[in-house]
C-alpha cells in the first residue's frame, strides 16, 4: 500500500493533470489494479463523469498496471500507449473506479518472452468502469514497453 | 469568434477539468473545428503530451463541432459520446491542436435526415492532432444527439 502511495505521488508530480482528475490508487493484487476518481473533478453539464476523464482514467489505470507488473518482474520499463478504443455504455453518475484486469496467463507469458527477447513488447490491457456492478465503460489499450 | 469564446467559457464552466487542460476554441470554419491545448498544463514523465490529455482534447472537439453544427442549424441538442478509437503515432512535444474534419456531406444529410425523423441520430467524427504538419494522434469517435 506504501508503493502505491509513493507511486500515486510519482503519478500526480509527473502527469499533473491525473492531480487534477483527483486520481489515486487503491488496490493492485491478483484482481488487477484499481484507480480512483471524484465525480466533481471530472463533472460534466449532465452531472456525470466526462468522457474525456473516464478515458483518461482507464488510459492511466493501464499504464501504471503494466509499471507495476514489470516493476514486480524487477524491469523498469519505458511504457507507451499505442492506441485503444473505448465504449460509453452508459452514463457514470458518481465517483468511480478503473479496474485494470490481468491479462491472461498465456498472454502475458508471451509478453514476457518478447520483452526478454527483443527488449520491446506490446500487451493489450482491458480496463472497466462499473455502475452498479454492471459495465458502463469498457476500454481496450495496446501498450508497448522497453527497457528504460 | 465571439461566438467561440462563449462556447469555450461554457465549457469550461460546464467541464472544469478542460480549464485545468488550458483548451481553448482557435477556429470554426469550412474545415472543421480547431481546440488548442498547451504542453505544460497536460505533461507527462517524458516531457510530451500525456494520452489522456490527447483523446480528452479530441473528445471534445468532436463533441464541441456537432454542438456548433447543430447550433447553426437551430437545433439545441444533447450530444453523448457512444464509443471511440484512437491511434497515437508520435509523441507530441509541443502545444497542440485538435482539429475535427467536417464529415462527407453524404453522412451529413443521412445525419440530418434520422435527426429531423427519429428525433436522435449517430455521427462518427474524425479528429486529428499534427506534430510538424503530419499526423501524431487519429481520433475517430461515435456521437450521438437528441433535441434538448
Amino acid at each position: 500500500m506504501q508503493h502505491l502511495k509513493r507511486i500515486e505521488q510519482l503519478v500526480h508530480k509527473k502527469i499533473p493533470i491525473s492531480k487534477d482528475m483527483g486520481i489515486s490508487l487503491s488496490k493492485y493484487d491478483a484482481e488487477g489494479l484499481v484507480v480512483k476518481a471524484p465525480l466533481h473533478k471530472n463533472i460534466n453539464h449532465k452531472q456525470t463523469v466526462f468522457g474525456g476523464s473516464l478515458n483518461a482514467v482507464a488510459t492511466l489505470s493501464g499504464w501504471i498496471f503494466l509499471y507495476l507488473m514489470l516493476d514486480g518482474f524487477e524491469s523498469p520499463a519505458h511504457i507507451v500507449i499505442q492506441k485503444s478504443s473505448i465504449r460509453y455504455l452508459k452514463p457514470v453518475p458518481n465517483d468511480f473506479e478503473a479496474i485494470c484486469e490481468w491479462p491472461d496467463h498465456k498472454e502475458l507469458v508471451s509478453f514476457q518472452k518478447m520483452y526478454q527477447k527483443k527488449r520491446r513488447a506490446r500487451i493489450e490491457l482491458h480496463s472497466k468502469i462499473l455502475v452498479n456492478g454492471e459495465p458502463a465503460v469498457l476500454f481496450d489499450g495496446v501498450f508497448v514497453a522497453m527497457p528504460c
